[in-house]
């Protein structure tokens, strides 16, 4: 099967995972859940839980109902990001993915409680999934893929990153390592916690889930690099030249620091290692390995 | 010794208990801890951790190490609560407890980031301490505890009242069921979660836990009623009149849907039904009364 054929079934197969988990639209409070529904069913590729379903699979787990309200989660976590990001006071984005942003077709009230609210809701539905848990061992991994996900979208993942994003927006100077603690942060986080996650539930050692994460964190990276890069091919396209010294006021990305070339090189590094690490494991997922692929080669 | 002397100390022992959580000021993303702390350590009662700590301590409990973690939790929740409430597509205000609040010290987005941070910590700390337990049957009581955390603050508690809350603002024409579902919903539920935490990590059972529940929510109806009289007393005042007809136009409390005395009588009803409850249990804890009996019989 054609990989681009593959992969709407998988995203089929993820919204199916998903989608019990969403919060039902009634009460006095309905707009709320409206409001968080309305971006979280939104569209993209489900990226983040199909990584940890696809993970899980690559670590031998057998029943993707372990996992489901995991996916669920994540993808609620990424969601509300999204939201709270487009925020005015943020960066102001009125469309995403060709519709509204949430306080667009809601108002800025509206999107700031839809943000806390899925925030919220990820963790709810995960403690109560986790209190309904009666197998101890079980118990545990559950216990031990919460603390993933609560650690990498906080303030020592995605959100230290958003920060750090903000703040360097507008400053020339920003150095390379505040640039892939950035991509590290608010990229590569959540993409290594998805892979970590399924990997803990599928019952890997901690040494498997270390390298499945340097191989989110690789992937990460070069995803990033990649945006970076067809930003700046777009860019040259669309002005008919190549970008020159006016790119200084505009802001650092991995390509204004290093040149189009060594992106490149640095881009396929980051690849080949993640790759050569997954294929140094004793498991495989060609699905897995594909979508990293072709996430981090992808032209548009 | 007399209540108010008491308390300050009781204060002094919730800050020893809960200050250890609170994150580091590191790293690039430094300024995303300082907002979070400047808004955490911004005084106040601490009501929410010293409920937690008191109801413990009532159904029996010995060391206060075991709810420290989600002493610091409540309150990061509260915390995180306040912050987004007073963003100026919130209620807009530039003042808390004689302070700047946090997006007039730091600007909005980091105030929107800080709240995340906070509400994400809150789980992440909790997250974390659950991982580490070995004991099985503290963590399953752990695990119990962390759902009511999640839940109370949630779109079916306090998030779910701050909407309707917020929907119900200018509605002259909010009725009575609507107007307790908000108090409910963002006053006393994060006072249930409080009670039902201690008593959960004091090992009580599902029965005591539901009556602590009881407790909570009619301490915070009565709270909440308190709340409208205390403002009506001060309006008049200020006035140097009785309210009248003209607060027709203003926002609809209890009071003035109520009047005030039947509001003075639901309030005692409401607070000896819970001294009741309480009473009724084989345990006590004079300082958790009198705290409560404070709560809703305050003059300012």
């Amino acid at each position: 099967m054609e990989f681009k054929e593959e992969l709407k079934i998988k995203i089929d197969e993820v919204m199916k995972l998903i989608t019990p988990y969403i919060p039902k639209e009634s009460g006095y409070q309905k707009l709320v859940m409206e409001a968080m529904n309305y971006s979280f069913l939104g569209g993209g590729k489900r990226l983040r839980p199909m990584f940890i379903l696809e993970s899980y699979r690559f670590f031998g787990g057998k029943n993707p109902e372990e996992v489901a309200v995991f996916m669920a989660a994540q993808e609620m976590i990424h969601t509300y990001s999204l939201i709270h990001d487009d925020l005015p006071a943020m960066d102001n984005d009125d469309y995403r993915r060709g519709r509204l942003t949430c306080h667009k077709r809601f108002d800025e009230a509206t999107a700031i409680l839809a943000g806390d609210g899925l925030l919220n809701y990820a963790f709810e539905i995960v403690a109560d999934k986790m209190d309904k848990e009666e197998d101890t061992d079980r118990l545990k991994r559950m216990v031990k893929a919460n603390k993933i996900l609560s650690a990498k979208a906080g303030i020592n993942g995605m959100i230290g990153g958003q920060v750090v994003d903000l703040i360097s927006e507008n400053n020339p100077n920003t150095d390379k390592e505040t640039l892939l603690f950035i991509h590290e942060c608010k990229t590569a986080a959540l993409i290594e916690s998805a892979l970590m996650i399924g990997a803990i539930m599928a019952g890997a050692s901690d040494e498997e889930v270390s390298k499945i994460e340097k191989v989110g964190s690789n992937v990460g990276l070069a995803f990033q690099i990649q945006d970076d890069i067809l930003d700046v091919i777009g860019t040259q396209e669309e002005l008919g030249k190549p970008i020159g010294s006016d790119a200084k006021n505009e802001k650092v990305t991995y390509v204004t620091m290093e040149g189009l070339e060594k992106s490149k090189k640095d881009q396929e590094d980051l690849t080949k290692q993640a790759i050569e690490l997954l294929d140094g494991m004793n498991h495989s997922n060609e699905f897995l390995k594909e979508l990293l692929l072709d996430l981090v080669t992808r032209k548009k």
